[in-house]
């Protein structure tokens, strides 16, 4: 985990996952900064994936967070722009594919879509700079936008072993 | 969404999300492809962002979910490739940073880092091993790690119109 201090602008969400059952995980979610909050979630496969689908699959929470992120920014965003939104549904449709490499797959995304229907009195281009604000505003969004790296360290008895990215 | 149909190796998640309260997104995500499941979940936001805190932030979703993801597959790879997982925990942190412009603000992520505790009796490269294949199978991993294109239509009086990039 990151040593230095966080700067006044970032956002720092810390999770623990403990494995549990076949599949499961049971986790610790936590907002660290700006201000302090923590959420218990948990995740787990369908019986085709050898899991006891006790809790959602990994991928239902992130389609859900993703989608409840843009939803979040539009309300909030309609309010600071002065775009009246008097209701709000938001249909979110993510395609993946795997392709199996001997005993085990890889994977990559394939296509992200929504369809927004906004009910507002105002012109339809105050809408569409609402849509355009909250794109830009929308955390998760901003994320896929980009090519992230990801870095992940294994501990071991000597401490942590870096994984080459 | 898309008409066409999809192909044997697309896993295909689609979700409805309604606004209720002042911030809440009641979601029905659902898997579509290669077979249905459905999943009941929803986002708020707590009282800094105008909402009730009645459900996790959209981002504790997205942490769970990533986090779900890598630990389901270390979990699954690991039997296919043969090395025991005893024990797994997972500690993830992942940063944003916002940036105010105007009355609105944008968005960018920052870091994102997993610390890996599994308990296994095979040797190193073998664990070495299997997080390397854990992190190509991650669905949500893989997705972080290029620039994903999201389409956004806002529907109107005469059907869909379409938002630019």
């Amino acid at each position: 985990m990151t040593d230095q201090a966080y700067d006044a602008n970032d956002i720092v969400f810390r999770c623990n996952g403990k494995a549990s059952g076949k599949m499961r995980a049971d986790m610790d979610v936590r907002l660290e900064h700006p201000m302090k909050e923590s959420f218990q979630l948990a995740t787990d496969e369908g019986k085709f994936h050898g899991g006891d689908g006790s809790a959602p699959l990994p991928l239902a929470l992130f389609v859900g967070g993703l989608t409840g992120c843009l939803m979040t920014q539009i309300r909030a965003f309609g309010k600071r722009m002065k775009v009246p939104v008097d209701d709000l549904s938001v249909d979110c449709e993510v395609i993946w594919r795997w392709t199996p490499v001997d005993r085990i797959y890889e994977t990559e995304p394939k296509g992200f879509h929504f369809d927004i229907h906004l009910e507002s009195s105002a012109p339809l281009e105050q809408q569409v700079a609402l849509i355009e604000a909250a794109k830009k505003g929308c955390f998760i969004e901003q994320t896929l936008g980009q090519k992230n790296e990801i870095r992940h360290r294994l501990k071991t008895s000597d401490g942590f072993h870096e994984i080459e990215a």
